[in-house]
């Protein structure tokens, strides 16, 4: 498929992981972003501003900024965190600018859309939720008793917990889904969730019902793509089993296509049919692959490029475009997702 | 003459409105901007970073946006100021990208040049000096002895000195002048010092030997842009010809050509006489011409552009291009100004 519509939700660095493999296989790729952060300077300016926390939506802007020099100079300037010692000292120029066009513009998706054209991206950055979220957790072995568990709130301080997370929430509870996302996947070719911290990044797509509901309606491709190992507080000792168990656990009717794994990660047999019959899970199939960057627990963007591609290729395969919608093979993806794009 | 080079001199309100005047005539409006500010928003930013201050730069900018839908947004947003009562509140969102442009490019030039881009600038805005400078003010009826005075440092607290500022002087002293604003001044057609605030704004100028030279060597038509009235604090109570008086006292080496003074400012017979004689000081003729909106202290930017365009012409008439430069006369001026415009 050339120029395929990829949409990647997720946020942090996980996202940024996805969107570098993204872009280098197509034009059309839109981010969707969780909005949930209350730390650093994204959480300095929500406790500030009545604002859409910014810095996962920077990050998302920088990797998908165009390869013109101007592109490049934008997203090294966005990125840029102020130095010294004072009231700005360590705020990102791209977090006081989203900020900034956020009060001007009053609405986070032409905010996004107006330092994308700066930027020179030619996709699209949106955030899940028009509106700033909480994150609140059920953390389990901070008492002496093992069974008892306690509430836990802020992503800060669910994703540094030394307790072992049970459940996330989001508060409010249900929020809506940013519109722009809802058409984004609904004209996806591929869609991808993950990877990403699994309880401030990940899940939290899968708790928001339009989210839900798009995913479940879409004709889209769906790729779960698991971390490459298990991070400290959040998902400490956790398998990649246990990453789709608990996202399951989460959000019961959802279902995806493939799931992403590094073929490092389940390097055992016996652990790769467990993890085949967990992905049961989901309805999906379980694609081992390597898309690591050796020596580092980074995802490469070329290795990750080539295994969506072969999902896409799948995709394809199964179900091929002309199955999928009423028009004529080649008019038809082009013209579901024109709107997206305007 | 058409699409003349026309570069401004000052700082803050006053220059505003001689570029919102001058973009009349030409998209070749050049913006040399005071940088001694240590007030509100741009004082706090030097504070915190070592920085040119951004206040005044920023104004210039958003006075020579394009008439663009995008320009216009780019300067309503850079003009906006943070809300809410946390470390950003009152920031204009165009200093905190200038200061970040700063810190990226290490090059207020560079970062001028950038920000103008987005904006849609066609000109440019320079400061007058690549670094941040102070002012430092000699001031009398401060004590109870009249003819003592002191010293008062800052730009605010000499803007704002309930006593008479007898002299000015720039920190450090003979600062050196930014090489492209020498370049534009002598690439010029006409250069136009003022309206503003006088010792805070406008006198800085002439205390850099660069900018003075250049106003000298330059075949650009030169114009001095009078207040329409006096200023509480910094010049209370001084008329017409007592500002054109001062300024001569600051820069004994300036000449210009013409001294533009607000017809009304300057009603009777005897003190128009009393004008010109005083001109002679900077060897200036003095052009009496309707420059005000009625009912403000403001200037009225098409009556500006009208009397800068007989300040034109005067030129012309005493000086044709073919007069002041080798070669023939539809080649020259573009040729001149042509690197000040790369």
């Amino acid at each position: 498929m050339s120029d395929p519509r990829i949409v990647a939700l997720g946020g942090g660095h996980g996202l940024y992981a996805t969107l570098s493999a993204a872009r280098r296989l197509t034009a059309y790729v839109t981010a969707v972003v969780t909005v949930a952060d209350d730390g650093g300077s994204s959480g300095r300016l929500r406790a500030e501003l009545d604002i859409v926390p910014p810095g996962d939506l920077r990050m998302a802007l920088a990797a998908l900024a165009s390869d013109s020099p101007q592109g490049r100079l934008w997203a090294t300037i966005i990125q840029h965190r102020f130095g010294g010692t004072g009231a700005l000292a360590g705020h990102p120029i791209g977090n006081l600018l989203l900020a900034g066009l956020d009060e001007v513009l009053a609405d986070p998706v032409a905010a996004l859309d107006e330092l994308g054209r700066v930027l020179g991206v030619r996709g699209r950055v949106l955030p899940m939720c028009p509106i700033g979220l909480k994150i609140e957790a059920d953390v389990a072995g901070l008492e002496s008793d093992p069974r008892m568990s306690r509430v836990i709130r802020g992503q800060v301080a669910v994703a540094t917990t030394p307790g072992q997370v049970r459940r996330v929430r989001l508060l409010p509870g249900h929020p809506p889904a940013t519109p722009q996302a809802v058409d984004a996947i609904m004209a996806a070719d591929l869609v991808v969730l993950g990877p990403g911290s699994w309880f401030s990044s990940v899940i939290p797509h899968v708790l928001v019902p339009g989210l839900v509901s798009a995913l479940q309606a879409t004709t889209a491709r769906r790729a779960l793509v698991l971390n490459l190992a298990d991070e400290p507080g959040e998902t400490a000792g956790f398998s990649a089993e246990r990453h789709v168990h608990v996202l399951a656990q989460h959000a019961p009717d959802i279902t995806v296509d493939d799931i992403i794994v590094d073929e490092a990660r389940v390097p055992g047999q016996r652990e790769r049919d467990q993890l085949r019959r967990t992905a049961g899970l989901l309805q999906a199939d379980v694609v081992f692959a390597d898309v690591s960057r050796p020596g580092t627990p980074l995802h490469d963007p070329a290795k990750l490029a080539s295994a969506l591609q072969g999902v896409l290729a799948r995709g394809e395969a199964v179900a091929p475009p002309a199955a999928t919608a009423p028009l004529a093979a080649d008019g038809i993806r082009r013209e579901r997702g024109d709107d997206t794009w305007r």
